[in-house]
């Protein structure tokens, strides 16, 4: 029912490859989806992927290259000319697509490609739509979509309906604008089917629509369209005149790009890797987290190194270094991560931010109590050290307190002044706890030891 | 054009709700989306939840019931009488979202609820669907869609869609079968529109279509529809006859539920839960993994404690404690995070097990390379103790190849064994990577330290 990859298949297709066997590999490729021959391609080696993408024809050869991986896809069409570019890939696109395409291009090409664009208002369309940024609404919607006039009737709409569905490929709705091009509703293809044809459109749309602006922000569509379970998003502009739609597909993809995104802060990841990623390409993503957790290892060593005599006197003291230092990091990183996926929800919280950190406070608070209490009894009945005893439940009960707090606080600043608070989780928080927790434990350890 | 929630707005309604002025209430609820609505409850307390709640009528009561998150929705239908819940909320949803409901039930209030719907049909898909695995496509599935025969004539098509729409939000596609109820193929409403009314559907549909068996996982529903850009997707039995359709909005819901799950479980949380949730749920959700961690710290402090005397005379060793367990601690979750990411993201990745090995390996050699060379540098220069300096850049050496290997390792066998990966990120890693660097640290200093 779908086609699912298998070594087997790469194998044949490798031989076939090989043998220069075109067009049993075209008849092979034939029935499949882009997706798949995209994923197939992904499977094979760079030269063995242009063989066969060279075999592929028209739309179907547009469709591949929009499945492929941007870094692939780029170093890919810097070795085309703008004409085949412009006439063998462009001219199949949706608008939306064919401004990704373009975008990735450099500047002069990009110039060139448009300049070869037959069809005027196609690259009229791309034109347009490459002047809004590349994450906001307007950079992510398609020009391509259905309308009528709402003085129409329904046989004047299902006639034009007829002509303008040449160039979308799914209807969905239909937007329904008054003689000034103004969104005032849209009309669904069941309620056109179900009615008389000399109804008036104005008697049948639906004016009770969501729609955004050109400037919103791809996460608040994506939240929009989530929330109220839409397949497509019409924009408009800032007076309300209909100027594209986003579709949902396009939607999934941010949804799944801001999920990797966080997830790849919170475990110290810098890029989008894959197992499958060149040795190098994973190399990259991880050192620089590293780097910062070796860092904060050496500062960790200098202030230990501050408490030698301590270290070496206090029977019992260095033992829990361990300990204090991994319960800061996994209070913080929970704390932090717990602020990142609520913002990340886009969860409308009204709370005010004093009322957050209370209760953040409280929860610390209790959590803190569990566990040096948890430590206190395990050092107390099995280490029979009092000093000790002290030293590591009193020290963990404030690391627990301050990492929670540090947590919480550091992501809601970032938010506040419009960065990424996903940046706060992760090896940063982890590596700052660590250092906080082990300039309190030797502290204060020095004065338990001190006073007993 | 959408509602935005402010803190104005809820204080405006909750002084109508202590005024009891029901009429200003429902006209501020009127225009509004049933998950607004849902929204604006959460901010609320209970009371004033089901006082607002209570003034909404037959479809947008039931509607915003499914807007409730789940917890509380549960809460709330034990206090309802079983012909409530049938006559009033049942009734009007669509069979997928009845199923939820009736699901959430105790078994008792499960047979109530099902013998007071009265029409028959639709609880005869209820009971239907409540035979599924809640995470297969079965389960997530509505029996609502509009098929028609490939007999038919379009004219016909066009009547029986009329009726059948009835009962239909939206129609995406429409399903084509045979006279025996198997799926042929699938029919866009715009091929309906263009088409001339005698023309024969087995002429015009489109018979290359995607479609899963009511036992596929949720997962790969997801990825179905992903991979493809669908916006619904029909669902068989075992010898092809169609039973129901999955919309892409449900898909939505799993692609984020997974990506929280992930997320969740690489911060240590244990259950989904956000800033707005009550102390008790959100320290509940914190205290399974720290004590992991705990227990964790109390098997390194032991570890520690066989190597006492090396602690007090080997000079410098305590101070470089942290280092290599938070090392060891970070390129084991970076390790395991990759996997996850990689097995979530269902890209069907065909290189053997062993050669992913491989690849990590060459990976570990590299970054233990970078920063046992790094520390090594540091120790010599700043620290001058050649004992410590080879017995920590000896140890971060190993500990890192160990904890890349642990980190890749460790999901790929619980993924074979059909347990979710994402279990091995996070503190698990964490925790364990840092008992094992403990012990490497400590073998390899006491070795060094007296050689020379």
């Amino acid at each position: 029912m779908h086609f699912e990859l298998t070594k087997e298949f790469v194998d044949r297709l490798q031989q076939l490859i090989e043998q220069k066997s075109e067009k049993e590999i075209q008849q092979l490729l034939d029935d499949l989806h882009a997706a798949d021959i995209a994923e197939i391609m992904d499977s094979l080696t760079m030269e063995e992927a242009k063989s066969i993408y060279l075999l592929l024809e028209g739309e179907k050869a547009s469709d591949v290259l929009l499945e492929i991986p941007e870094p692939e896809r780029k170093k890919f069409l810097r070795e085309l000319p703008p004409e085949i570019i412009a006439r063998q890939f462009i001219e199949f696109m949706d608008s939306d697509d064919a401004v990704d395409i373009v975008q990735d291009l450099d500047e002069d090409l990009q110039q060139e490609v448009l300049n070869e664009i037959a069809d005027i208002e196609h690259a009229g369309d791309i034109v347009d739509l490459l002047e809004y940024d590349e994450e906001s609404a307007g950079g992510i919607m398609a020009k391509e979509l259905v309308s009528v006039n709402e003085n129409w009737t329904v046989a004047t709409c299902l006639k034009e309906i007829s002509n303008q569905a040449e160039n979308v490929d799914e209807i969905y709705y239909v937007y329904v604008v008054d003689d000034t091009g103004i969104l005032k509703g849209i009309l669904s293809l069941k309620k056109l089917i179900q009615n008389n044809t000399n109804a008036k459109i104005s008697n049948l749309y639906n004016a009770d629509i969501k729609s955004v602006t050109t400037e919103a922000h791809q996460e608040e569509v994506a939240r929009i369209i989530d929330k109220y379970d839409l397949v497509a998003l019409p924009v408009v502009d800032s007076i309300g005149r209909l100027k594209g739609r986003i579709t949902v597909d396009d939607v999934i993809d941010v949804i799944k790009e801001e999920a990797e995104k966080d997830y790849q802060m919170v475990s110290g990841i810098t890029g989008d890797v894959e197992m499958s990623d060149k040795v190098w390409r994973l190399t990259r993503a991880r050192v620089p987290w590293l780097m910062i957790g070796l860092m904060g290892g050496i500062v960790g060593s200098q202030i230990l190194g501050l408490y030698t005599s301590a270290l070496t006197q206090f029977r019992g003291v260095a033992l829990f270094i361990p300990l204090i230092a991994a319960m800061g990091g996994n209070v913080g990183v929970q704390s932090s991560s717990i602020v990142v996926q609520t913002l990340a929800s886009g969860s409308r919280n009204i709370q005010s931010t004093s009322k957050k950190i209370l209760k953040e406070v409280s929860v610390a608070l209790i959590t803190a109590l569990i566990f040096s209490t948890l430590i206190f009894a395990y050092n107390f009945f099995v280490n029979h050290n009092l000093d000790l005893t002290y030293s590591v439940s009193a020290s963990l009960f404030i690391v627990i307190i301050f990492a929670s707090l540090f947590g919480t606080v550091v992501p809601l600043v970032l938010n506040r002044f419009k960065i990424d608070p996903a940046v706060a989780t992760g090896p940063f928080i982890t590596t700052s706890n660590d250092i906080l927790g082990l300039f309190v434990y030797m502290h204060i350890s020095t004065f338990f030891y001190n006073i007993f």
